[in-house]
């Protein structure tokens, strides 16, 4: 049988998502070509792997040539200091759209955050037109991004959908993660929808399962086809046993972005 | 056991979802008037036939009286020259308001269409608020429809209930309808939804069935009570073995109205 | 000097605002072409005139011919039997897109309606993407025309501003006409706005004068730059003076439609 | 096992819906403190009673004393006489905010009603956003307590969730609650929701079971969690066959507040 | 030459804002009649006088005994404790009301206030649609009033206009007022805008001067036709320099309740 | 007379906007120090200068010592190649925030763009919270800053006016600047006003003079007090006479960014 793609390229192929989406993102090409900053060595028949970093152009537009889509999930994957959210998130991201823009692939899936939009409350119930509200360098590298692909988009034409990940963990690991989970099986169908549906254009989603609060509201993502399978509920007695009740008022318990939105700056704590 | 209604007038009843509505609405109605220009001859015990031409004003007047609803799904059923759009669609509709007001008929619902927001994308996720942005001529008298409708309400206390059907048909026949399908069973619930809802003053409706990608945002008729059962998930796998994937840039991708985005002037082709 | 447009055609010239735009119009073509069913004799020399009915569509292909933009004013000018209605405003128009599409004119400037919108309340506040709400059959044929520019703007590239008039007349004539009157010379500044925006793509803009009380939003519409210089203080005390203090609470004071939201069907005051 | 609550006071714990709610909430605090204007005799292990009226200020504060959460059930449950909304509702809910406050309780959860929203359509499909246009007397005082709370929330720090109960009893009795039923125990997990919520700030939800006419839209709640498992379909048949199709153009159809908006003023009736 | 209305009844006629409205008000009635608790002496021909406590039924009902409209501005002007609240603001513009259903009076206008909707913030530059966020008991009260005028409206077709008065003062005192100010003359204007609107069902309208600073968008009162004509450009110099540059931080300075957002709870002040 | 300011950092003060601002920004701080890349030789009493690549964080760090507050115009003022538009604008602006963060600064104004939202078309006349739509790296770089400053105001507390220039230029240079023009008195206008409103925040606002077409709506930015007393039509003839009327359906005429639409990537353009 024929797969939708002949050939996608996965940055951040040997992280914690990474490693899932290999699976995941199996039936979708013929070929995954996985990229990371660290080598990946146990390749599967429909794999080849590519270790680059993304600040490095030249590196990242040879990894492209030859590609479909993209799925672009490296960078650093949390808080920062700012030259390495420079180098990994935005001057990288840029050489991947860059890369996209001259090998004519047409559509890219980038894994965008919870923190471009972390002081939002969850009594705002924002939906996906909510203006950028970042909690962290790491946040605001997201919300480059993100303007990056609209660009792309009205200019050039690649069509780009940014996934909004919440919490993507084996299991949730805390009150907060019983909303903000995403399993990485609803992670995997959260990017084949991403990939594989008929118009995309520019598109915002949030990443979640189906947990029983909903802190966003991911309707205008509705012509993604996602449909969460997993939720939280059979881990919610165990983590409600071990940690306290929070305090609904405080703001890491009021915001989106959760423990993020109380973090000082990166390079006050890196000089520390 | 008795029905909701004695006599349901269906205009439209010898097309393709006339035919299957002639089975949903038959629990709603003691009896049911099945109105086409085409004559209809394998009528039920709950059914009689009247046989006319919409335009034929005196005809529609007889046609509607002693009707407690009617289910207005007469018409052209696709783009069509001005002439006959203007005599079908919107001369006949206007006469079965008129017929409607002067008979007393309180609630009528009609065959709206996609076509009718067919230039809106799906990546707009529009809701039934959104301007019309008609795709034909055929799409144009939809919008028409529809502002009777509106008027007939406001001025006259005639409820009624716009359906804007996306793609009715056995089953999905393209990439397309993967999305844009609405099976016959979720087009019968939903009309009688429509028929049976408390209140409906003046109501829009997208009609589509439960599946997945969902390109419109429908939740401003949730006083109807549709819930569609069906999605097109059993038939993806073939269409998409089929069909190529599609260039989601392409306008006819981009866009609700489908291929009725890429059609010219009706009148043009005629003359070819 | 040059002018911006070389040739301008006018519908409904002979009529009420039609007389006041041949002043208005004059600084802006080389030539007026001027169209009404009423032959007009007192031609300028810039002026030119044809006679014929809207729903004669050889007269109007003919008429616009040669032709850089169309002020289209003429049809039935308030709530008239449907025929009418349907002859003059709503093939009329289709008459004028049709000849505008075939002819390459680039911009129409259409006089809408207040009565596109008449069942709105001035408490509503609505802007311009309020639905439509058409107070009469008039109103209809007013909101099919409005839907009808929207298809030939998306569709087929031809511009379009729909100018939503409220109570054009020489002075306020009633209580009502306080806040709706728009003055000749703001008529004229809003169709010169209309025509020599810079860009309008489908526009819909209400048309009154800078009166006191505003009982609609028209901020959607700032890119025409109309900028109105009348209002109708100087004729307060006289229409206060012979007219009684209204009920705020009747649906013809409710209402941006006044008193049309209280007429009944034309066709039944036909045949008294 | 540890409950999220040491102790909960209920208000109107006598009550048609404090009844269910005992049970409900016993898994929620190790001690539930009930209060009603009637005596409690038959008290569980886990249960205390205090006996008084709202509008005694001293006991309302002695019995909020030592509570961990207040869930405020209590007051005139219908359209009363003035003087009986003034004592109870809006006295006595401040009695209860003041005693949260200078007993330092962090979250109250209130049984606001469908009546503060009772005139707004359900065509209108509104959600928490809309403005308050309440219905009676009663629904006022519901208006009074949902900017009560927001004030408390604001300036005081205490967290509120107003549940605007639509109808709750033990199965639908008219054509109005199928679709406005809320069943005793979706009651339950609509106040457990709200109890245990992460962060609610200052929260509205609509409170009804999962019907199939959905009359607003209560997606600005999505982060208490609450998930209805109850429906009306299994009473439909009954319901339908008993009472006859309501007339959808009757005020007492089209609004929210159903026969509540066809009241007049409870003191005229008093005198009566 | 006659005047709009016969007997306006002015409440709140000993005040601050009642003693500039007795000016204004003079051309709109042939007779103003005068509430207050105070005894006013100083009565002009156009005037007669009433004194009773808004919390006195009999005495309004009396007060408002062939009246054609209320201008209601007594009760307590500020922060006051619960009871004082509760009897002249609540109790009191329930009795306004009450009197004015049993009297046939048609419309009622009342001085709401910014404190309504203090803990907004400039910012966020909200509109009449936004909703209550009361800063205090004061405006908690402003609120019910509110609610309590729209009841009236939709149930009884009393129209309302609520004057959200931000700082009316002989000139503007303190830096806040620089943008809060409403003058005198524009008081007067807003009052006789809002009894002379043609249709006003229940609006809610801001109270500022055309101040430079605008913390609101008034747009959804255009209808009443308000006008203001002053501003404190000319108070400015005096004002800054008298008082220092406030922190744009400071909560009192980003609401638009300004020092009200800081105050506790006045029963708490009324202990001291 | 004793300033609000003592020190304000100007930053691009060598520029076009730069040397105007001197002048405007005089009355508002004891001592304005200018910052450039380039050297800036005539100073003032009042001012000081200092010089130095934005690039060089240590260089902006020590410039900011001791200032009140930060006017942000400095960077690549036009579509350049990536490397620059990094170092300039994202890294410049990254040390400017730093800077003020480090050193105390509580408010920077910032010469953001319209080409930050330059994909959207006069006709959807956007408001401060449409998304952001780059139109070029230069745009994107503009729309990093704004959501840096949001960044440091949520976290950081430090206010930031974030002003969307449109063309400030002596003049209007083409058809286009009749709507997009600020003359360098209103830029002065704005730039005072942003830093002298009570309470800012995070706020955006469109920089452009009273221009009669407005192709955007400023009303979210009410609270800076910004009053523009200039417009274009002293220019008017001139420009129109000089230049023809554009094809409003081109993409440059269509949309705010003008030309900016039409550049393809620089570095392409840099490698010709």
């Amino acid at each position: 049988m024929s797969t939708p793609f002949d050939t996608i390229l996965m940055t951040g192929a040997a992280g914690r998502l990474g490693t899932e989406l290999r699976r995941g993102l199996k039936p979708l090409a013929r070929k995954l070509r996985l990229a990371d900053v660290t080598e990946i060595a146990d390749l599967a028949p429909n794999e080849d792997a590519v270790t680059f970093d993304l600040a490095d152009e030249a590196a990242v537009m040879a990894a492209v040539e030859g590609v479909d889509a993209i799925v672009h999930f490296g960078g650093a994957p949390l808080e920062r200091p700012w030259q390495e959210v420079l180098d990994s998130n935005i001057r990288g991201s840029y050489h991947i759209y860059e890369a996209a823009r001259k090998h004519g692939v047409k559509r890219v899936v980038y894994a965008s955050s919870v923190h471009a939009i972390g002081y939002h409350r969850l009594t705002d119930q924002i939906d996906a037109e909510a203006p950028h509200r970042p909690d962290s360098l790491y946040g605001l590298s997201k919300c480059f991004v993100e303007d990056l692909g609209r660009l792309y988009w009205d200019k050039f034409g690649i069509e780009s959908v940014m996934l909004r990940i919440f919490s993507s963990f084996p299991e949730p690991a805390d009150r907060r993660m019983l909303w903000s989970w995403l399993s990485f099986e609803d992670c995997n169908r959260l990017v084949s929808a991403a990939l594989t549906a008929p118009s995309v254009g520019f598109t915002i989603s949030f990443g979640m399962s189906d947990n029983r609060v909903k802190p966003v509201d991911n309707r205008l993502a509705g012509h993604l086809g996602y449909q969460p399978q997993d939720n939280t509920e059979a881990f919610r007695a165990g983590v409600e046993a071990r940690l306290p009740r929070p305090d609904g008022t405080a703001p890491a318990v009021q915001c989106l972005g959760g423990w993020f939105v109380d973090l000082g700056h990166p390079d006050d704590e890196a000089q520390k």
